[in-house]
């Protein structure tokens, strides 16, 4: 069977999604959302080997990976997923299950989000395997969380723990598509992202769109255990700290709200997520730049991992 | 200037454009279409190295034809652009002023069209250059133009002329969008495709999905220029015959309509494209296949350039 058929067999026989008019097989995939007057999301990324992640690495992980930083992207606005298209690349000379394996990895995870597989393509590519997906979700109309709300005085929040990503989490991350949409339903933070660069990086996103500046409480930050067995086991690790500021693939939500709304926020999300850590982490201030405070005072926090940084 | 801030420059002040509430620069683009209760079309599609453009060909008709491949998709449909998203994957080593020219080409051709560019992801790939384009688009709530609705008895037309593609109209070729949109909109045609895999191929996608079967007239077939002076000036080449029905990339708009609207379509077509061939080559069968009739008489069309198929 060539890869066409193969592709073209498994965007077949696709479970029946509301939204969907016209899946696979035509020119384009027909939708229609099934409440009118919504805004619309709209988002790519693309995972390749060697770089995301290994060849040996399982396909269904890859899969999964790939599908879920994009529904991560959707969660950060406070999304609902509605549909994916998968453009994927492959070496001449690939394993014949690469593909199939991908794919379902990928549809499980769509299917727990209800978001609908539209069309897949394949191509041959010179180097390793590119496995790039876009995804269109919905959020209320002008109701969808941005960047660049966060204001002087908003508590800063953290989902779950961050660090030691590279150890499994990586490729195996449920996007906080719940929690996004409950808080943007319930709290409507003042700005809100998805940490794919690590805690500092992408903080300074939203400080950068906020025109505004934070302070971080290093004791606050939630460290991931992989982070600290890593520090623990290799001498050459970055110490936990440091590796929950820089680095990256943590895929939890990063968020700012106002400070009256702390407790009621605390308390809902314990009863609404009790398997999920929330943590508030410092505070949007209006000096410019991002500072950690401990026992020994206030300095700059690191950018990426290895500059800048004394531990203490 | 790294390859992000490059992008993060190409991306930033983009004209306005009246759906687009974010564009780049979030974790999403948020759209708005400004008609309510449209259908939404939504195509990925993707270039590569070596196979879809050459390593010398210009980033500008490169970036073109990516975008162009989509952008025709949704002219198949009768569709409106809308949006479009970028995933470009550069090698380690490559020109620096690549990325900006094949922005500058893309750019181009998506104001003329009113298309959005919405956000772009960079990444790097181990082999060659890769370029990944997801197109949003609208049409008229059930308004979308199919593959499955040819019905016998209907003619078979095409835009344009076909053939001899690789010389040059692969890479500077126009999305038909106001052809498929005009007859959307005053025809509505049973079945449409636009024709990336050759008529040969492509007719057959309609076919299948309408379970029908077609005749086509050979001395009707538009041949490209190119086409007959490739075949004179190699005599490797294909005759300019097999050439129309098996080159691909020609991405003219293929479509079928009820025998009484033939008349009143070519002239409408001649007063609103008077630049633009529009000719019926033939007619839509119940008995299944694709045949072609020449004056010795009646044989099966070729799917592939080389196969089945003995020139007269």
């Amino acid at each position: 069977m060539s890869e066409l058929d193969l592709i073209a067999r498994l965007t077949s026989n696709l479970p029946p999604h509301p939204a969907i008019r016209t899946g696979p097989g035509d020119d384009c995939a027909v939708l229609h959302p099934t409440s009118p007057g919504l805004d619309l999301l709209f988002k790519t990324d693309a995972v390749v080997e060697g770089i995301h992640f290994r060849t040996d690495t399982e396909p269904e992980r890859v899969g999964h990976k790939a599908l879920a930083r994009t529904l991560s992207d959707l969660a950060a606005m406070g999304g609902i997923p509605l549909a994916y298209l998968v453009t994927l690349g492959l070496p001449e000379r690939h394993d014949p299950d690469w593909a199939e394996r991908a794919y379902a990895g990928m549809q499980r995870l769509a299917q727990r989000h209800g978001c609908a597989l539209a069309g897949g393509e394949t191509t041959t590519t010179p180097g390793g395997i590119l496995l790039s997906i876009s995804t269109l979700g919905t959020a209320p109309k002008n109701g969808a969380i941005l960047r660049s709300g966060a204001k002087p005085g908003d508590g800063i929040f953290v989902s779950g723990e961050l660090g030691g990503s590279s150890t499994s989490h990586h490729l195996d991350f449920e996007p906080r598509l719940a929690e996004g949409q409950w808080l943007a339903s319930h709290f409507r933070p003042s700005s809100m992202i998805d940490l794919s660069d690590g805690l500092a990086g992408d903080l300074r996103h939203i400080l950068r769109l906020s025109n505004a500046g934070a302070e971080l409480l290093s004791s606050a930050i939630p460290i991931r255990r992989d982070a600290r067995l890593n520090a623990r086991s290799e001498s050459s690790a970055k110490p936990p700290l440091l590796a929950a500021l820089t680095d990256g693939e943590d895929f939890e939500l990063l968020f700012t709200l106002p400070p009256g709304s702390s407790v009621a926020l605390l308390d809902g999300w314990k009863a609404a997520f009790p398997g999920v850590k929330l943590t508030c982490i410092g505070k949007i201030s209006d000096e410019p730049g991002l500072r950690l405070r401990d026992a020994r005072g206030v300095r700059e926090a690191p950018l990426h991992g290895y500059v800048h940084f004394q531990q203490p």
